[in-house]
């Protein structure tokens, strides 16, 4: 199935929610719900491939998120992981952005942290791991101090999530209706989509409903 | 009419849009829409003084709304200022935030613009007016650069609207689904509501309606 849409939005964020009280309605253990969460985005990214998406953003983990109990910090990090080495056999240019210099973020994906390209190309893949929005912010001071550059209208230019666009759609899934620090800067003219769904129930619908939705959006960037 | 809420949020953020659409539906011309979202935002005053909510941030207008018709801006200018001269024969702790270093900034908001108390006080009120996000980012090392002091770990206590707590709930009127740049820093756990209906349109109902949705929420703060 190819659905025309009039407006792609460029950049889309995802925001996929709800793993593991999928994980709980299935009769799994919580921490078993991330692997579920892989599949979807792949689905997902072939539909961005088919509608000619250029960008696009996924949330991995959080740093906020990793003060869960252990056996689900290590079972999203193996899920980030395992998707990282299933989209290395597909085409994409990679950027993972987190912080790396805690021991949270995988070793695996460092290769990563500056855009690497698989097979053609053909679409931007964001995806932000051990991420923080305060680390994501805070970044510009850091690097500024370092730099000894203190002109005051660059932070944007220079906070550790610059190589990402801005978004045009945010997708969330899970029914919760927040950004739960998801990229500040990038997500300030972004219009928001929810679905109800939780993440592994991923159906293409769901995505179509958001891009319908999107049609019909009078974009003003503000003004 | 007083709703008793389990759970009542601290602090309650405002998107007032539809103005403009609103006078258009109405009969009028587009700038005559502000001054009929003046009432509205004492209405919702009331309501949050009977609920006891602590602080309550409105959106005046931003940097960006700046770029509209002339006509336009010294209408919603003119708004601003008659709202807080309203207030002021009312009880709140007021503060206006925004960038007083432009001209489109009213002169006559400048005393409110260090935290200022009205009557008994009772509750916060914060007011952003001609609010840029990316000019409350970038306040942080401008003032940096002024004091001399590079340390790494305190953007989000330098940015212009520092004084400004994190918001709770944002409620946005008007049908549309982005933050368009309110407080990039403050909106980041917060929850959304959407009023489908324009803001000089305001009912109790749906400001109940956003409350009685977030009693269901569950607050993580990202964890």
């Amino acid at each position: 199935m190819i659905i025309n849409f009039k407006r792609v939005p460029k950049h889309i964020g995802i925001i996929p929610d709800g793993n593991r009280r999928w994980a709980l309605n299935n009769g799994f253990n919580k921490q078993d719900g991330y692997d579920y969460g892989i599949d979807p985005g792949f689905k997902l990214y072939e539909l961005c491939l088919e509608l000619g998406v250029e960008e696009l953003t996924l949330y991995g983990f959080t740093q906020d998120n990793t003060k869960r109990p252990a056996i689900q910090t290590k079972a999203f990090q193996k899920a980030c992981v395992d998707a990282v080495e299933k989209l290395a056999n597909r085409d994409a240019d990679l950027l993972v952005v987190g912080n790396t210099s805690s021991p949270l973020f995988p070793k695996e994906l460092i290769p990563y942290t500056k855009r690497v390209k698989f097979g053609k190309g053909l679409i931007k893949v964001n995806f932000l791991v051990n991420y923080g929005w305060n680390w994501d912010l805070n970044y510009t001071l850091k690097n500024k101090a370092f730099e000894g550059d203190w002109s005051h209208d660059s932070l944007i230019k220079s906070i550790a999530s610059s190589d990402i666009s801005r978004m045009d759609l945010i997708v969330r899934w899970g029914g919760r209706r927040r950004l739960s620090g998801f990229l500040p800067v990038q997500s300030i003219y972004a219009d928001f989509f929810i679905v109800d769904d939780l993440w592994p129930d991923f159906k293409p619908e769901q995505f179509y409903n958001a891009l319908n939705w999107y049609q019909d959006q009078d974009i003003t960037l503000g003004g």
